[in-house]
């Protein structure tokens, strides 16, 4: 029999959906190093905390998050609450010696996310930033043909990350949902919520970004609040595109917006090197754009792999090839490693740390916006 | 309390993880009107058994299908073995009065469907095919489409499903994952396995098939038996190419083929109305091209429909739009729908009759490629 | 100085500017072995072929097509004509000793296209069929690629041309441009006009078809008769479907219509082998889909090759990789290789037999749809 | 009969051929005022200008352009010549009263673009600069749906320029075929070569753009000169990116390279508007992709409109429905414009003073660039 592991989920909203489904999944389609159980599930409206254990099999439920941490049961926390509910609930469980999920972006500013890391790092526990899309079989099979060398020296790593969804002047800010657009609950618009994404895998793919130069927008002004009930401006960035350096020497350019009406959650990224090149998006999730400049020049294209052969990234787990997995498999292959280095004691990938690192290149974006100037990235 | 249906499920091969993943998701995703509970596996090879009831949290495991059917406590049974094993079982368990959920195609050959059709219905008991590629979203839209009357009067209506994985000589026949290949376990090659799902889909959406022509090809003509160890003939067809008129005077073609080189599983078809047209493929399922000849002439084309709003079919049930479900889903949605008509006491479709009607026009398809005849399709 | 060819054009239609712009377009890109001279155009009606004449350059006009065939000047007699006119005039040219370029299909039926073999051979003039999509670069590539053995052995062969423009039943038959509506002009309806191309180019890829059991429709019964200003019946095919084996023992698939809502002239083929396999579409002609099972596998996928570069057929002539050709560069491609034969003294393809070859097929197709048996093709 | 317009063509490579058979073709294709007459080639090789009058009908040849701007027979000159001849050769034909058309960038830098721009205005000569994909059928329609009002409030102006044929070492930098790599010659790398294509077009859509922030890179930074046999250092920007607003309040972004391994000429642009978007790429330069929030949401999704139906700009002059156009006919058309211009006596688009606009932003782009700032554009 596997060792239990007690799952406590604070937070019930979509995201807490993604993270049940992972570790129901997990279990059946891996093998994992532990039985995870869902212990409880933590959230403010009682009859919707009670609602939401019955239908994902939580073994009890809470309303107030403290209790989670206090719980000497529960092995692992996984923080599934507004941006700016991060810090105080990390640090509070890593205090408790809880190993940590926490949802992307690290926190709701680099100050809060370098407490964050400190806690974490002092009190030694295990501790994971939930940028699922590294775990797209795609996205993997990218970083391991970067890693493999077949792109040579790169030039050009470009990402976009395009949403439609808020264009209308009807839809409110804060509140279930709509906190995206609350700045005090987000901290930033797309800039945390949608580039943090691109970021994080831009790093994880090409190395650090050294420098930038960014450009927000906010389209709409105004907005009523859910919690006020009054029309207030607003706070975050509608959209917003930087350029950049990498380390390497590379250049980059990034874009968010949730104004590119006709994308709906393109997330893109198309990496050009010396011997090859690489693209992907998030609406084709199963595919790889591969283009090998060694190829014979009149058989030579842009490749379009479908990534469904058991030889892709976790795809030994699913079904047959050509038979496509879609985007919660993400948030379960990340449940798969999480497991796994909880086992191994070894550090699960991106880390608190490495979560910083993308808030410093966000907090930079930011700051190069409303300076209208080149910024150098922070180290973290 | 839901009131719980305990579930009985015979084969622990591919599909009887996607019979089982399905009732796990379906109580996460839906509001079912039962709650699904893992009673019992069967299979052969008891270790293997047993190791299956661990992973997918069946309450235990059997290796002879009688248990399952003479066992009081179980309500439904899932069929997920080889063709030549379907009659015997779904015969036992009608009689039983069990539900039923047999994977297609529904018989080994036509006479057996029919039998089986006959113990259903005498016994009065719920029946389902499992034709899970009609609960894919984009497949279920195109029905809605298609029943609004927005394509007006069909012209033509065309379905291929090709693979590539049995081109290889060395490639076996008999035994778990290559049953397929042998004619005593499959009845047919492609025509059943591949091509029975095209035919289904083709008469939910677009009605009867009155007569076909048709031409069937083994390419490779011996092969390893893993059963016998010995080289024997093959008697599936590797290829399988029909055409047909359709009962609302439209034009059918059909192909199906283990030997299109570059097609892992590529079930696609075209449907051409007089307003507007239709196409889907399964390596991107998640999308539907539809083609509107109402729409202004300069902006008129093709359009790519990613079928992932929350108006979409059973798309409300997961995340949010640009997020894409996978192949596993329409099991899920299949479950509901099973779910949901054993509550409702009307009968799920495609019922054993449907699937019998299935079987008629594959019959025809093989007759006529023997006989190089025109054959008319006998109806279900 | 190159020595000077007089061409003389009979028919001012839609084939007739093509081949008139091949003629002023081949000398500017191709280093071609004579300088073609637009000597005459005849047309019926007096006015509009002086208003070709004007437009196109051309020397002269006539309204009778046997003064093309008697002016001794005139070296190729290109026939630009409906169906029904092609035999006589190409008889009389032939007897005349003229080279001659004749549009496709060679004829109205295999008993007009036989005589034209004879007058053609008996006489020695060189003579070409104008089936101009297989001077399409990515055509000849997929040729090349062919016959180098890039494919293996070939299991399927399939091709479709699909159009929408006759849905209406307000589209009168006969008269221009709906001459092809009218079976006493065309023969034929789709089989004639659209599948002989596909044919043509299926047979020079992948050798002759041997059977055929085919299937056509006439959707729309009867039509205005532009010349009769009356409602007659239609006697063309609207929509024909094939299935047929090859000599070499594969596969083949053949639909045509002009029932086909959203596509405008979707002429496709798509060719798998053991080895690779090739698809192509008219809407993008210049690229070229390939597949090649010998590629690594994690990165193994189709590859779309955008056919502009210098080493692809044809291209060295045109521009730089990236900037592509379109739908008239076919006909240009055909006057230079028709060129260059005239001055090697070789026959160019397709010539007046293999026409023959392609009339043998749709003979068989419109007889085994007519009688609902297969046919088998007569040999060239 | 019409009047004869006599053409001076000074420079006999690339863009001499594509301006060569402009004049050609678009009096067969078009109903133009004018009869263009090819009077005279100018090149520096005399046995090379030779040939290309030959090859291209000239009348004659001469190998200096003086003698061009001094013909008093000559009505139009063409410029084809490297960027840094072009401000003397234009002043110099505007003040012998010739109309000019000149290719692009309309110079090497902005003091010579402004010279130009006098010159032209005092001598009242028609002048028009060759940004030929504005000519481009999908390209004039989205300036036409943008004009319309069809994409409500523009959020955002993307567009790209991305090649890979520099990124050998091995490329030498001056020389026919080369000169866009000598900053002597070309004045810019893919700033002024590709970039000027993209904001030509982009300020045409979407009015003025105000400032800028930019990013270069020269990722090899010594070639062979091909005329002093040395390697020399590269004064060319490889690479170039930048974000800006436009006057409308939307948002640009930017980006070209030589080193986009895969890409061999991808100009693409998106615009996300209010109420619609459209994307164009001039790999498939016939197509153009609309998606129109307005369409009912389970049929809404990107559309793909194949342009070449005879309702679509310049496509009535072509072939038929699904017959694609390639890329020089962009050159036609603007030829057919001009040719039409001249006679109405209306100022062609894009002259020089546009021109100059589209320079300012270049220049803006490598000042920001260059000093790491944000830069104003300067207004023609």
């Amino acid at each position: 029999m596997k060792k239990k592991l007690n799952i406590g989920l604070i937070g019930y909203g979509f995201m807490g959906r993604t993270h049940s489904n992972a570790y129901h999944q997990v279990k059946h389609f891996f093998d994992v190093p532990y039985d995870p159980v869902l212990k409880v599930v933590c959230g403010l409206v009682e009859e919707e905390a009670k609602a939401f254990a019955d239908k994902w099999e939580y073994k009890s439920y809470v309303t107030d998050w403290h209790k989670v941490i206090e719980d000497e049961n529960i092995d692992v926390v996984e923080i599934c609450v507004p941006n700016n509910m991060h810090a105080e609930i990390a640090i509070a469980a890593a205090k408790a010696g809880k190993a940590i999920c926490c949802e992307k972006p690290l926190a709701l500013n680099v100050s809060q996310a370098e407490q964050m890391v400190k806690a974490v790092e002092e009190a030694g526990v295990p501790n994971l930033v939930s940028f699922n899309y590294r775990r797209v079989p795609a996205v993997t099979l990218a970083k391991m043909l970067i890693d493999e060398g077949r792109l040579g020296k790169i030039f050009h790593y470009r990402a976009n990350f395009l949403q439609d969804w808020t264009i209308s002047t009807e839809v409110p800010q804060g509140g279930m949902g709509t906190w995206r657009l609350d700045v005090k609950a987000a901290g930033s618009g797309v800039t945390g919520d949608l580039l943090a994404h691109c970021i994080d895998t831009a790093m994880w793919h090409n190395g650090p970004i050294t420098d930038v130069s960014a450009m927000t927008e906010t389209f709409v002004k105004e907005r009523m609040h859910t919690e006020t009930g009054k029309v207030e401006p607003v706070g975050i960035d509608d959209a917003c595109t930087f350029i950049c350096h990498y380390d390497n020497g590379s250049l980059g350019n990034f874009e968010s917006s949730r104004y590119a009406r006709g994308h709906k959650a393109l997330y893109t990224f198309e990496i050009n090197g010396e011997k090859a090149s690489i693209a992907w998006d998030l609406h084709d999730l199963h595919r790889l754009s591969y283009f090998d400049h060694s190829d014979e020049s009149i058989v030579r294209g842009w490749r379009s792999v479908h990534v469904t052969d058991s030889d892709m990234p976790y795809m030994d787990k699913w079904w047959v090839p050509g038979l496509q997995i879609g985007y919660e498999h993400s948030f379960v292959h990340q449940a798969a490693e999480f497991l796994q280095s909880l086992a191994d004691g070894k550090p699960a990938s991106p880390n608190f740390r490495e979560g910083l690192a993308t808030q410093y290149v966000c907090d930079a974006v930011l700051k190069s916006a409303k300076n209208k100037k080149w910024e150098t990235v922070k180290k973290a």
